[in-house]
């Protein structure tokens, strides 16, 4: 290549002398808005906080919005930095930026004739419960009001607007209990015999005023501040000190807010709804937030402050009735919900307030909206065209799907909590309460819905367990064997729920003093863990048109593939039914929990040589077999990852002597024998014992039964020209020579049942990383694997050292206490389990570039760690069939936000 | 600096033509070594193998060895890749070596007059069982035997000598069993109704060798080869396929050789020891092998081959016989010997044979020697300065000192082992058998000696194994109850022993088919696991100077500090007395099991409040002020690392329904309360369930009262002034939050104490690593910690998911089946455990510079492990008390070997 002659240009050195001006820099700590122009904007949320930045975009956009001022986090910052001192300068520019409020609103702060009131109130970037509530009609004191009854001919109105204020002053500003306030108050009532506010008269709360100046005087030992510009001063304060009240610190460590963010001040004009017939008060979204229609749905209260719309004390009207009363003023608002809605690209809640016939909005902010609404108004507004499919997909939270995918408690309905257990499989159950499996299955054949409620579950039950609505148990932990089996029928369940006292052959159980007996009807919440008494309603929503576009566009748009986690063919479906690509976990081992086929695995265990297993294997493989081809026929050609047998033996045997003795007598096997076999088998620490690879190394007979029956159905199906496509995953590899032996005991078997079948399948062999071991010598072992699939559950139980069963007892208060950031079983610990994971993503794709990455553990289904899955390059992340949809949105969602698609969101 | 003027020299490419002959590469496959001169050296072990080249190397010394010839390695490997055949040239080669053996001794090959006969025997780089033996007299038939007939004037020892030749070649080299020559020879002996061989006359013997032949062709199908280049043909087949012979093979995969070394072949010239009065031979070591005195230590038989020696027909004579018998050649050999030590720089062990007055070595290499006498010959050695101290350091393997420090079952004495469990606690112990730890106090009162044989051990037996001379269980791990007490207290101890049918009640077990009794004598074999019926007679060694002087040697060329584990101030003694210089571990938990403690600590545990807890707490405070008091005291000024209590709650509760009732009557709890509590503790997977810091975190008031005692104690000695450093360290932390609360909960508590004491202690705050997850977050946690301690009995079961309780299902099957190289629990896993130490380390370090790093898992007494942390850089290792001169020498060596001393030692 030839090179290109090059001038060179030989830059000057030239000292650029900058002139900065030798006075002081003038910080500007407040920025004003008014009259369809504001100093701030939509985008400075850092600066102006969530409502002054709202504040200032409405006013921009030419949206009546009554003027004021906001002072800056900044100034906040600096206030704290300074040992709780305004910032120099700061003062003086409320005190201009008041003047302008005045010459716009055409009033004065302070001024006896016409006097400008205004309203104060905190507003951090975010949301945040705990920091100041607002102060209202600041500027009130015995000489304005002369100015506010001058000013509204209403002198009643004018004593209850001072009293409300020094209520809320009194509380808010100087922390006096409004309890106090009240009990005045309600001393008034008594005394003149009335219920309501309303009945008191102006000579009533020219009373109250003055004792509340009294009770003001005696709390504080200070007089009530009479100077409009004190009042401002200490509320000013008061909204700063705010950020460091007890529930906002609380609040922010519990979200992850920095502490170092400070929070903006406004101070807005009065404007007031409650000033006769023609004014009035309202709030409502732009669409309806329940179903999503594009609708305008308010509420309105004709003569009234805002503040009684919360009070509750009058039944507001539907926005309809403003039409009728108002007719100008609903299309203005109308038109301004449009406007906000263009403007915004997004469905907004807002609130209003009418003065005397003339409309003012006081705040806007994105609405919240139920999972339904949120769909429909993602897909309506990218079919208005506000909003593209990206920007749709990031307007739905992915755990918000949870709500339209399982029956739920109707959340409007008042429910009695009797006790909390671990929320193991989601939804909600209503039934009468059974005790033991057989009961379950005598009353469900009568037709009764029951909750089956056990100390623990155990094989036996399953029968029970299949016909119960839900399952509640009082022992075992997130992966007991309740909480696994429920999760796999896909039924509401709730476990280790110690508060309950179970008298199993009494047929009742206590809570508290509460007693709850065989027939008494409960509802469990398995989406919280919560046991309420009685029949809760539930709500089981069907799904909308809406759901299944938003589906297509979240697999358009994401690189992560989702499969599902299923042991039945009736699972498969589900899965599929959703848009599962596949099945990336099918346990083999609850195959054997059935009755029939229970008794021939534990002859398989009782067994004492190689032959004698083989024998009870063999029967066992029909089985195996008939759910392979049901789990394969269902998922037509899309990949099946089968999961060899995990669990220790010692799972499969009877616990009570009663169950080993009729085990005893079907088999033919002395007690004796089969308790010495449980001793045998017994261990002190089951999850890391015998089990997984472990059994198939030292029974390989197993394994062999497993993959023969594996593709033996994959055979029988292919000579029926049904595709199938079978990943053979070995459990609990630690060292790669495990997963060796394993592999070349899987291909010797495979082959020779293809040998025999004449037929080529396109089979897998591959391994799960659910051992620290196996990540930090994943390129070894990726050298004999073809895909990994990682086990989170038990790799955090490794990495961690914890156990799920029993971490109950400890991981709750740590969670409580902010010891750990959240439950490592429920999104991913990036920080120590993620690291390990990444170790052997690199590791793994080092020496196996084909490798097939993914995660079959129940973090799959969570979307943070599908974003942690995501960024970490994984192919795809499997979770439970009902949650396929939450996963594929998490996917899009992690795909997405990598391009920084959240800034397309618009900020509020 | 001023740059010196360079003169540049410009080198000019210079084709060199390599003028390589265009003939045929030859190859030099045999080396001679004869007369004072041989081609190869003792260098030369990788083509000559172990034995040609040390018998090149004794040639070259000057010192007398018969002429021979040794074939190479490459040879045998060239032969193996061109399918069993002899690589061109090769036999070209033998047959002029064999002139030049010839030449030397004076005889011909196959000579009927003059015969020339050799030995042919295998010898490979690493001295190997299972490979070809040697075949003697090769070169005999019927002609040559005339011609040894005619040179030794003994036709009687002519044909002894051809029977035993055919014996030999044909069950070495054509593998015909030697049972069946024996068979033919006891025929004979029983015709003639005589007992030994020697009363076996030349017709007889004539006769043997008749039958000899026959049953050779008979097996074979060919005639016994009578052509001596045919002999010697497939004697040398016979020793390279020897190479792949199932021993060699199995011993190569159990030592890590490499199957691609191959074999040499050595053929010498034969020397007679039986040619008459002034013959003999004799085998010896340059020093004692046992005490390592240094005197020729060495026996020999008159008028003898080699052969007789080992056969043990006749029995030795001193070689002080020699001496007077042929004074000449005693003082010839004594100064060989010396040669050899100064030439080799060690104890040697040499063959020799004295044919007619001539002296000939037959072989010498490095003789294998006893701990003791390792110990003096390397002391003596640097002293003789024919060593440094490093080489000496390098001659005793750490291993071996263990001999040493325990008791142990005296090697020649025949025992009869009837079962094997877990080797515990190492030692050895005879006692008689009781069952129960009553008894074993009651017998040991009466002077008894016991061992106490339990199904498993709890914290109530604790009187009975303190008094007991060992400890068998049937039940249980490596870090069962009994186990961790057995090594606590140095006891021997044998776990896990699943073999033995213990019938406590009955007083007796039974084993097989033997019953042993209350009251019958057995010995413990706690190295070994072995249990041995009967009382096997002990050894105890006392400690030679020598060793004290290796430990100073040790230490001076270590890296790696040594400390010791240790509970008590008697095992902290111990420890000083080894020279560890310092605690590495002291658990407290031990401490309560003591039956007084005990209960105040079972009180703490079924305590409902705060309140009730301390108080219980208060009453244990003293006994572990005790405790520290005394550990330190011992210590003097020593670091003394203290753990915080570990172990999970419930091990602390009684099992029994017996022992609650006791605890119920005892303390005023009812036993449902009991039985409620210790349901309610009880956990899955103990190992990962709430124990460690996690107690700490959710019953802060226990380790408030141990810093509490740990500090006060210090306070009080300090006050005497004694120093004491105490380390505090905090187990199973996996979060930094974890650490940075315990720490604060410590810093503040240990500053109150020193306030209240007015002293100032040097205290440290540290944290065990002993999860993964703490590993792999060592950089934030170092930010907390000043110390790491890995915890590597609880990294390796975190690690590899492996609880070492359970793991004797599986993993005693994957040592045996190679699937994994070494149990992980005795050597670290380095690839994978270590991997993650070595993160841990660099991790750890990179925020914390001044980081102190140990290791105070058992690992921490095993030489391999210990060269492991010297390769990755920590600071100290801590193991038991008795293993702390094991490690000192294992720190000496891995810092030594990384040097590269270990090309020091002489190559033989």
């Amino acid at each position: 290549m030839a090179l290109k002659p090059k001038t060179r240009i030989q830059k000057k050195s030239v000292k650029v002398v900058s002139k900065t001006k030798k006075s002081k820099p003038e910080k500007k700590y407040v920025y004003y808005f008014g009259d369809g122009k504001a100093e701030g904007t939509g985008q400075m949320k850092d600066l102006l906080g969530g409502k002054g930045a709202g504040l200032a975009e409405m006013t921009n956009l030419g949206i009546p919005v009554p003027s004021g001022f906001t002072i800056t986090t900044e100034a906040c910052r600096e206030y704290f930095r300074l040992g709780k001192k305004f910032p120099q300068g700061m003062w003086e520019e409320v005190l201009r930026n008041l003047k302008m409020v005045e010459k716009s609103m055409g009033c004065k702060f302070g001024d006896a004739k016409n006097p400008l009131l205004v309203s104060v109130r905190s507003g951090a970037k975010f949301s945040m419960p705990g920091m100041m509530d607002t102060v209202l009609n600041l500027g009130l004191n015995d000489e304005t009001l002369k100015g506010l009854i001058n000013k509204t001919k209403n002198e009643r109105f004018a004593y209850d607007t001072y009293r409300r204020f020094i209520t809320m002053f009194g509380s808010i500003v100087t922390d006096i209990d409004r309890k106090k306030f009240e009990d005045l108050l309600d001393e008034v009532k008594n005394k003149k015999g009335v219920n309501l506010d309303t009945e008191l008269d102006t000579k009533d709360l020219k009373a109250l005023v003055e004792k509340y100046k009294k009770l003001y005087k005696k709390e504080t030992g200070k007089d009530f501040p009479s100077d409009p510009y004190e009042q401002l001063k200490m509320a000013i304060k008061a909204v700063f000190d705010s950020w460091y009240g007890d529930r906002a610190v609380t609040y922010r460590r519990l979200h992850g807010i920095p502490d170092d963010l400070g929070t903006a001040c406004n101070i807005v004009a009065m404007v007031f709804g409650n000033m006769g017939e023609n004014s009035g008060t309202g709030v409502g979204f732009t669409r309806d937030p329940s179903t999503g229609e594009k609708r305008f749905f308010a509420e309105f209260l004709p003569n009234a402050q805002g503040e009684d719309v919360v009070a509750g004390i009058r039944t507001p009207l539907k926005i309809e009735e403003l039409k009728k009363r108002m007719p100008r003023i609903y299309s203005q608002l109308e038109k301004i919900c449009n406007k906000l809605e263009r403007h915004y690209k997004d469905m907004l809640d807002i609130e209003f307030t009418i003065q005397e016939g003339k409309l003012y909005m006081l705040q806007t902010r994105v609405g919240k909206r139920t999972a339904r609404a949120a769909i429909k108004i993602a897909v309506d507004m990218v079919k208005e065209k506000l909003i593209d499919k990206k920007t749709a997909l990031l307007r739905i939270e992915p755990e918000q799907l949870n709500q339209l995918l399982h029956p739920t408690i109707d959340p409007k309905a008042e429910v009695k909590v009797i006790a909390k257990g671990l929320p193991a499989s989601p939804g909600a159950a209503v039934g009468k309460v059974v005790f033991s499996a057989q009961d379950a299955e005598e009353w469900a054949e009568k037709g009764e819905k029951v909750i089956l409620v056990r100390n623990e579950t155990s094989p036996e039950d399953i029968g029970g367990m299949a016909v119960a609505q839900g399952i509640l148990t009082a022992r075992g932990g997130m992966t007991s064997h309740a909480a696994v089996v429920g999760r796999g029928m896909g039924k509401c369940c709730v476990v280790g729920c110690g508060a309950i006292n179970i008298h199993e052959e009494e047929k009742y159980f206590t809570v508290g003093d509460i007693t709850v007996r065989e027939g008494d009807f409960i509802t469990l919440n398995g989406t919280t863990g919560e046991v309420i008494l009685g029949q809760a309603p539930l709500v089981m929503p069907s799904l909308p048109e809406e759901f299944y576009t938003i589906m297509k566009w979240a697999e358009k748009f994401s690189k992560l593939q989702v499969r599902a986690n299923a042991d039945t063919p009736k699972d498969a479906r589900v899965a599929r039914d959703f848009g599962a690509v596949g099945i990336g976990l099918c346990r083999t081992e609850h195959m054997f929990f059935d009755p029939e086929r229970i008794k021939a695995f534990r002859e398989m265990i009782l067994s004492d040589s190689v032959e004698q297993r083989r024998k009870a294997l063999e029967k066992i493989k029909p089985y195996q077999k008939e759910d392979f081809i049901g789990i394969f026929k269902e998922m037509k050609g899309l990949p099946v990852t089968v999961r060899l047998l995990d669990p220790p033996l010692h799972e499969f045997l009877p616990k009570t002597d009663e169950e080993i003795e009729v085990l005893s007598k079907e088999m033919g096997v002395s007690v004796k024998k089969i308790k010495s076999k449980i001793k045998t088998l017994e261990e002190f620490n089951p999850m890391l014992g015998h089990r997984g690879c472990r059994l198939g190394i030292t029974y390989p007979e197993v394994y062999e039964m497993q993959v023969k029956a594996i593709m033996e159905a994959a055979c029988e199906l292919a000579r029926k020209k049904i595709k199938v496509i079978p990943e053979i995953m070995i459990p609990l590899v630690a060292h790669v020579n495990e997963l060796k032996i394993m592999k070349d005991l899987t291909v010797k078997t495979a082959e020779e049942v293809m040998k025999q079948y004449k037929v080529k399948i396109d089979y897998k062999v591959g391994t799960m990383i659910e051992l620290a071991r196996a990540a930090i010598t994943a390129d070894q072992i990726a050298e004999e694997a073809e895909f990994f699939s990682f086990g989170t559950n038990d790799l955090t139980q490794s990495v961690y050292g914890l156990s799920r069963d029993d971490a109950g007892k400890f991981l709750p208060f740590y969670i409580d206490h902010k010891i750990i950031e959240e439950d490592p079983f429920i999104s991913i610990d990036t920080e120590g389990v993620g690291q390990i994971m990444e170790i052997a993503v690199k590791k793994g794709r080092r020496t196996n570039k084909n490798l097939k990455l993914g995660i079959c553990g129940e973090h799959g289904g969570d979307p943070k760690s599908i974003e942690f899955c995501h960024k970490i390059g994984l192919n795809y992340v499997s979770c439970s069939p009902y949650r396929v949809p939450v996963a594929k949105l998490a996917a899009a969602h992690a795909k997405l936000k990598e391009k920084g698609a959240e800034l397309i969101r618009a900020t509020l």
